[in-house]
């Protein structure tokens, strides 16, 4: 019986010391329940809404934190890259690259973390259907790379709003891949203009129950200890502390499905 | 620990010896797992995409063979109206009356229905969001009566299509009445010219398990001994033989979500 | 080279002495420029979204409103029906018939309409793409009425918005008969939880004249002398003192068009 | 009065004779209407859905094609930009610098962008609303520079499907910077399946027309002398012999709008 992996972390790194205190936290509640967990964080937000808004500690900073947390905490790694130019350095420290869904079909961007040999996870773009994935893959594919995620996080709704449709995911999977729901940025209100309803994460654990229920290889969601302090995200990301129960039910629900 | 009730049955009625034997079979199913059953089939397609569909046996026949399965089977029965008229005969032999979600504003519709002291399941319309079933509730509910279900069923997403949102279980709950999904309306391809893709029938024990994880009251689901031959909805219309399967899952997620 | 038509008038009946003002009004602006004019009101807002909200004065005094309204003036008249008993009384006054966008599904409303010989004008609903409008025509041509109008009024588009989607009305042409343009509740928000935008009004000219240049048979407008006063629809209905300067422009743009 | 600006070309450069005729052909017809024209095309096609497409001449090649165009036909040339490399070898050559949509919100490549002083033309993305480009201005103007042009070529509308709201014309507007509406983009099918509806071209010339009556500072149009041939947006192009009218009805549109 395949258990869900769990992809979580801070949204952007915000200093050593807090991302570390993070990731050992869901560690430590991911190894309770026996859920492979990947820490997540990205070292640059470099589509903010705003250009006042945080972006990270960049490149070379970043790459280093995530270095020592994954030594630390001997846990595989995932960052997001948003140039041709970063892959390179990523590669060398993530076991995962991801691909942003606004740059999801950015050949030269896919292609070039596809020849790292590394897997790599593709967001769904906010405006693409879920069998448009498969020309992503191709992309990939194209490489002789066949190390793919496919990454459910919402689809365009009207104006600042996304939904999460629940039948992406197993048309998604169709395409011969495993597929990652991601609970957090499914109840964005993408440049909901500063003022994000802060009922939203209320559904992430709502969403992550569903999607469970449906099917999928891994969860992926965006956590923090205090998200009302959160330098990116705050609104929809989860409460470190709310973490546990959520996973409880998800896992239940996950072997429910899985055990037919 | 409240159970999930289940409203089933085939789209219209297509004669007493068929709709008897659909109620039968999904009857046994669900007394085998302990779920309270209540059988829907409708006498009128009054909104058919086509002037040449079969629209039902009408009124009259309709009720009488309602009241047959109800009493042979001893099953609660609803069925939809449609015009303030059909209000006051369908009372006298159904359990619940239905509001189409096409016509869940029409203010004389609700109060009529309401009045009649029966529990009302008010459709979602396909153009509305969740929190604004609270105002056709407030329209029963200025009668008196507060016996109401609401119903999920999809919404409108682009042409011919529509998404289950899974968040609007939750929200529609707020309003503070029971809240019902239905799984075999969600995947409908509206009106879309006669070549509704095949697939979407697939889809319905993913919604429905995603449904039941997210937690609701109720579960809707047309169903069908052979949806090939099915007079009306064959395309998203569930077999008969898949719904043990698909209940016994439902159930199953139910427990876990409720047990917390 | 064909004329545009003026559908025109305020949402609903509000009392003869008014409503006689605005059509005066409203026809002396179209004769000037010479555009034939239709008188629009409703007698009855069967679907208000909430139960508090005035409804209009009702079938029989209406209707009354309306026939006294069309011999004064000498201008034909349309409303809208809801119910299948509304179709005789009041065909027995106007000249044009309107199904509500929420009910062009409604098979016997539109038979019932189409049986009288009035021109019917069916509103697509929200929910529907253009091309779903022939099963609608479809109907009515069954009886052996050819006379029908479509208008468009706008498409779901998240929740509590709609968008005026310009390419429906070749598409909804290409059906075979006229289209109309309603550009006031195009610019509605559908049951915005009571606080509609006010600026969405300053829309309306905008489309009326995209619309004009697209191409189309008829506009309609809900106009008001002062819609802040107005018993519904009010943010969206046009000031009685704009509509010369929307409709020179309107009329400038339609000669541009059809004078190819 | 203010005249339309015209940004028309091949979507992209498919080699400098093939360009050049259609650049001399265009400028015969902007000319004879005494429409200012930029001519525009891409050196590569960095988001095509397949891996398999055509991408372009390339950086090199294709400013080399864009700058013997210039010179040879006196031109402004405009040219999209991916990636943050490129800005500056494109700003040796082209007067006017493109964020394409899915990019839009890519800080580093607005900014890279808005420091070559160049006007900098924004494609709004599809997931994004008209008031949201607010934030994308705000990043140019954060360099001090306030050459904006801001470009709407349609919103996300269901799954492989996009709509052009006309309303989004005055709101971008507001933002303070002069608007262009791309006709043929806003017609596009993204990604569906190798299967784009013929169809789509057809709708240019009413969509041009509408948001001239809307309101525009410039039209944006891909043009070919047989789209059938173009090796990329074939579907979705206008046809250079259609060209000279789509042009009349618009500029005639833009003096009735601009004369008030």
């Amino acid at each position: 019986q395949k258990p869900l992996i769990l992809i979580a972390g801070p949204c952007v790194l915000e200093g050593y010391e807090r991302s570390l205190k993070i990731a050992s936290r869901v560690k430590e509640i991911a190894d309770a329940l026996s859920i492979p967990y990947v820490f997540k964080a990205s070292f640059d937000k470099a589509n903010r809404s705003s250009i006042n808004s945080y972006r990270g500690p960049g490149l070379e900073k970043g790459l280093k934190q995530l270095k020592k947390i994954k030594e630390e905490l001997q846990v595989p790694v995932l960052t997001d890259i948003h140039q041709v130019e970063q892959v390179e350095p990523a590669a060398e420290v993530v076991d995962i690259l991801q691909i942003p869904a606004f740059l999801c079909r950015q050949t030269d961007l896919l292609l070039a973390a596809a020849r790292t040999d590394l897997i790599v996870n593709i967001k769904k773009g906010q405006f693409m259907a879920p069998w448009d994935m498969a020309k992503a893959v191709d992309k990939v594919v194209s490489t002789g790379s066949k190390r793919i995620l496919l990454t459910e996080r919402g689809v365009s709704f009207g104006y600042n709003n996304l939904l999460a449709d629940m039948t992406s995911l197993p048309k998604m999977r169709e395409i011969g891949y495993p597929v990652v729901f991601d609970a957090t940025h499914s109840v964005q209100r993408p440049a909901a203009q500063g003022e994000v309803s802060g009922g939203d994460r209320e559904m992430v654990p709502y969403l992550a129950r569903a999607a469970a229920a449906v099917g999928i290889d891994g969860l992926f969601m965006e956590v923090h200890d205090n998200p009302a302090e959160a330098l990116s995200d705050g609104p929809n990301m989860v409460y470190l502390d709310d973490l546990e129960d959520i996973l409880q039910q998800v896992q239940a629900i996950n072997r429910i499905v899985k055990d037919r």
